[in-house]
């Protein structure tokens, strides 16, 4: 497997079930891994360097900015997050397809600067169905619903750039969808003209 | 299914196992058909008009192709084939998948006329490869043998208009990624931004 890996933008309303798709897509699948963020912010207990997150400081954060060392960044709560270059370029040099799950925002940072990527939007059937999801959780107040709901009708609006769109009907259907997305990119013209360039 | 059907342009070198692949992704998939041309041939023995062909005279061939009713068109030792516009497009209205097998230069006559149209090259995974599963047939010579790798060759030169590039290595892996592109391009964002503009 000398081929190199794909970078996967992840995007979709909070409660549309994307982390649940991506792992059941990954399941056994050793070609693909999760993209690990660099924060400023103390790790919790139990959370391990390199692992949840890389911890750094806030000077090297800035240092990582200054340097176009993020392929993304936003400040959450007081805390930076960002999606270190190197780490991703080394596993997609490995032949690792890396995903990146990251709001609308941080997408398009991504995709500026990898223009390879491949952009999905993952959505649920409907948004009466994303707000029975949201209540079946049981730990969102009402008035949370109505802001998750709002803030998925503007992502909507501004999901023009991803490529493809997952439907979260049902999880072994979607993660279906997103394992032949990456199949089929495999198989496009300029990711296979070399197989043309022999003769 | 209420969703429309896609129309599915499929080429490559004679030799490279096209139909044998096609076959096998159809193989149980109700929602997929080939596509029946015209000819201005005769039937022979034991072939059905409709089935094999529709077997049509030369005048109605002529009209066909002033009324533009057909896809493509070709005359091949005297005898005239082509792809009825309307057969294709009853069954992509009745949201089946259709399946062209087709030469490059049909293909790019179909490619004018149905934008839309998801356009796969299937090649064997090198020409030795090719050169090897011809001469195992058996039946051609090292002449006939020659042309076709000549013929392969310029078809490769003029590939470059193809969405996708399938390599024929295993039978039922070529058949998985064919599976895979159909089900990527009903994920793209264009046909399924509807999904986008329900709020």
């Amino acid at each position: 497997m000398s081929e190199k890996g794909r970078l996967i933008v992840v995007s979709g309303p909070s409660g549309a079930g994307k982390s649940t798709v991506v792992f059941k897509a990954i399941e056994g699948r050793k070609d693909m891994c999760f993209s690990t963020s660099v924060t400023s912010r103390k790790a919790r207990p139990g959370e391990v360097d390199g692992r949840e997150y890389f911890f750094i400081t806030r000077e090297r954060f800035a240092e990582m900015i200054e340097n176009d060392e993020l392929l993304e960044h936003a400040e959450y709560v007081g805390n930076c997050y960002g999606t270190p270059r190197k780490f991703v370029e080394d596993k997609l040099a490995q032949g690792m397809n890396v995903v990146l799950d990251i709001e609308v925002q941080g997408a398009r940072q991504v995709a500026g600067k990898m223009p390879d990527a491949v952009k999905i939007f993952v959505i649920p059937p409907t948004l009466d169905e994303l707000k029975n999801r949201l209540e079946k959780r049981g730990t969102e107040t009402e008035e949370s619903i109505a802001g998750r709901l709002t803030r998925a009708r503007e992502e909507y609006a501004e999901a023009d750039f991803y490529d493809y769109i997952v439907v979260n009907d049902t999880v072994d259907e979607a993660a279906r969808e997103l394992n032949a997305i990456l199949l089929a990119e495999k198989c496009r013209f300029q990711n296979r003209v070399q197989y043309l360039r022999e003769i």
